[in-house]
């Protein structure tokens, strides 16, 4: 049995070996990361990005300088063609800014909250009324009619036992998404959501929020209160009927009319099969808090780094590579929507889609949508990417903005970035460029320099 | 052929799977990760640490109250044990701020430097002279008597292509160790370092020098310059002599006899096998500039965690478990010195030691010295690990404390955690609490538990 055993792992070693080690690819990956490391530009697009221009909302100005700055950039790379693709983004403005009290009769106290994206603003005095904390939506339909005349407040904290910090998000984002369109129906004057933040602080977090099919009488203001915020409304409301407790909020956010913009776009013509194409990218747009520095700024700056690299290595592609900055992620996709459909029409084969929208920290790996065998081909590659300390090949992922790319035999990856500090920043005026460190953001590029390489060498596996 | 290759990878993977998947193991670490992540106290402790204490330089004022503080919290854990071990430890103070200017006759240019630990003081008017900018020491070696009456300007940079920063730390630090040394045996009168930090900024880092054999008129004032410092003298050095370039700089740093100290230690008794001791450890003391809070706060605070996760899950262990907070990492290690020695009299049986001294970041891994048997049992652990995204385990490893600990068919582990921001942090006044994500270091403190828990049941192979 032991001589067995022995002779087993033996074969299975040298069948590894002969399909993994690829002394060409290595010496490619090597100086993919030399290049990012020494003489990268992600780190400094960043510090222009996030300083000079800022937070970037769909519709807003800063958005259109974005659109021009990015353009410009990719100009000067020397790609066989660049381009803006027009789509169509919503507008929503912030106002001024909000103000929240919780009003009790021993006194008041100010915390710190932020409108979420696409809320109506209330009115111009503001609201104030009682409060009632739940802790999911669920509860909100349980209760009903209880919550009318009042504000609600949904306190479920992101699980701090998740190793994935996306994964604390997703168990808890469901608040901010649906909560004021849930208390809404049932009659609610306003919807107060815990921010999206495993820490305890003052900072607010803004994001999306949606009154689906309510009528207009049932679209009520939400906002986002801070976490410290949260565990002191909390706390004072197992004393409720004593402190006569209610909350105040005024916010003047608005809706505008749809604006024009475009998602930036650059190529590298295929030398075998310009058909074939590789899509690398990240979203222009951001929130209006902070500078958008990780969200998402790294990931634009990351993606135009991968093909300022293989222009600098004169690495000459087979297939088509092409660096997409999507316009309006943020705010219901889009830019990402639009591109996909102009794909469709055009019939433009897209056998891979690389996204970078975790942030810019270590990275980790790649999470993997595709069939079988263009995992197992990808898994294949891991010890290439050992000695960067990539180790994460996991199935799923490649989200929001490459997601309407999907085809049956097409393979969607996004870059893993370690996510533990993600949501410290995520959706905040903490969001800057002083949050990103250089070198996690430029092995985040090779990272994803060095998977498009690869993946243009051997294209994907389709099935005929 | 192919059946072959299939039939030896399901017999390979049948192998690893009855070594490796042990339901109670991962059951007992999904604990641990838990208790860490949602109800640990490493990030009080050091908030405490850092803010309370401060920068706690071996022979300090600051170094007693860490030294009672952590005595007082070890107490307060209810191990079997908590006691305090004398070591002797030197004592040098930086004294007044330190002042230098690049000096030109167009002008004088001000840049930031800290004296190196173990420096003299300049006269009290300071020094002044003529620079030579050099990138080894061999380059000052063979310089010889040319350095006579200068400042010799060590100006190698880390290199910035490798992927652990620890390495470009390892291929650079010779000159701030040894660079005053054998420009003092030349007749230079002053070594100005380039700080070991990847960024271009002003924050200058110190660390310890040496003077070696060096007579008393051989031994010269040192300093570390910040690294945009650094490259403004580089540049400026290009025209040395149309500019009259010199260079000024101040300190007044002192040499002070040595102070008696200890080692912090507690332990919970081992239920089977309590003479084999498994100790895990960082060291109390830090530099004099920040707040030492990676180094070593971090490591301090999580190993103290180790411990009281264990007390928290009712965890009995086999053997005994021991934490050690070392008294002067940075000086000349006389606290792992003085414990091993003291071990070495008791005939104590050190059977593994795991040291956490690499800053409270993104746990990746282990670095792991011990000898082929033990280590294959270590990485056979690996899937264990594996949830927790710790995929890391190679040899060599677990260094300047506990290297004194080192025995044929023992084990050292040093945690390795994400290294990429460390040299932003390393002996600086930037090492402060606020660089400290909560998350991360309870990560870090979970991994340890986990390790040491595997180790404490299986214990280590012993060659016979």
């Amino acid at each position: 049995m032991k001589i067995i055993v022995k002779l087993s792992i033996f074969l299975f070693c040298v069948t590894i070996w002969s399909q993994n080690v690829n002394k060409k690819d290595s010496t490619q990956l090597r100086s993919i990361y030399t290049e990012a490391l020494t003489k990268g530009r992600s780190y400094n697009w960043l510090n222009y990005l996030s300083k000079n221009i800022g937070a970037r909302l769909a519709g807003s100005e800063a958005e259109k300088k974005a659109i021009a700055w990015a353009k410009d950039e990719l100009d000067k790379l020397g790609l066989t063609k660049v381009w803006l693709q027009p789509v169509t983004v919503p507008h929503w403005e912030r106002g001024e800014k909000e103000e929240a009290r919780i009003v009790t009769k021993h006194g008041e106290f100010k915390v710190d909250i932020c409108a979420l994206g696409g809320s109506i603003a209330t009115s111009k005095d503001g609201v104030l009324a009682e409060v009632i904390e739940v802790k999911s939506i669920k509860e909100v339909e349980d209760l009903g009619a209880k919550v009318k005349g009042k504000i609600v407040f949904l306190n479920r904290a992101m699980p701090a036992d998740k190793i994935e910090t996306f994964r604390a998000y997703g168990a808890t984002v469901d608040q901010r998404y649906s909560g004021a369109r849930v208390a809404g129906k049932f009659g609610a004057v306003g919807a107060i959501v815990r921010s999206m933040n495993l820490k305890i602080d003052n900072i607010p977090h803004t994001g999306s929020m949606n009154y689906g099919e309510n009528a207009e009488n049932e679209k009520i203001p939400t906002a986002a209160i801070s976490t410290n915020g949260a565990e002191l409304l909390s706390k004072l409301l197992e004393q409720k009927d004593k402190m006569e407790l209610k909350f105040f909020f005024k916010q003047s956010c608005e809706i505008l009319p749809d604006v024009a913009s475009f998602n930036v776009i650059g190529e590298i013509k295929g030398l075998h099969y310009p058909n074939e194409i590789i899509v690398v990218g990240g979203h222009l747009d951001s929130w209006d808090l902070g500078e958008g520095a990780h969200d998402d700024g790294a990931g634009v700056v990351q993606s135009m780094e991968v093909l300022r690299i293989f222009k600098e290595l004169k690495i000459k592609p087979k297939r088509t590579i092409r660096v997409v900055l999507f316009a309006n992620e943020e705010f219901g996709l889009s830019g990402g929507l639009g591109y996909a459909a102009e794909a469709e029409k055009k019939k433009e084969n897209h056998i891979v889609a690389l996204e970078s929208d975790s942030g810019g920290f270590s990275p980790r790996g790649f999470g993997i949508t595709s069939n079988d065998k263009n995992y197992e081909q990808i898994v294949q590659w891991k010890s290439l990417f050992e000695p960067y300390n990539i180790h994460i090949f996991t199935k799923g992922g490649g989200g929001a903005d490459i997601g309407p790319l999907k085809k049956d035999n097409n393979v969607l990856l996004g870059l893993r970035p370690d996510s533990q500090r993600y949501f410290d920043y995520h959706h905040t005026d903490a969001d800057v460029f002083e949050a990103v460190n250089k070198r996690e953001l430029e092995l985040g590029a090779a990272t994803m320099a060095s998977m498009i390489y690869l993946l243009d060498t051997y294209g994907i596996k389709t099935k005929k």
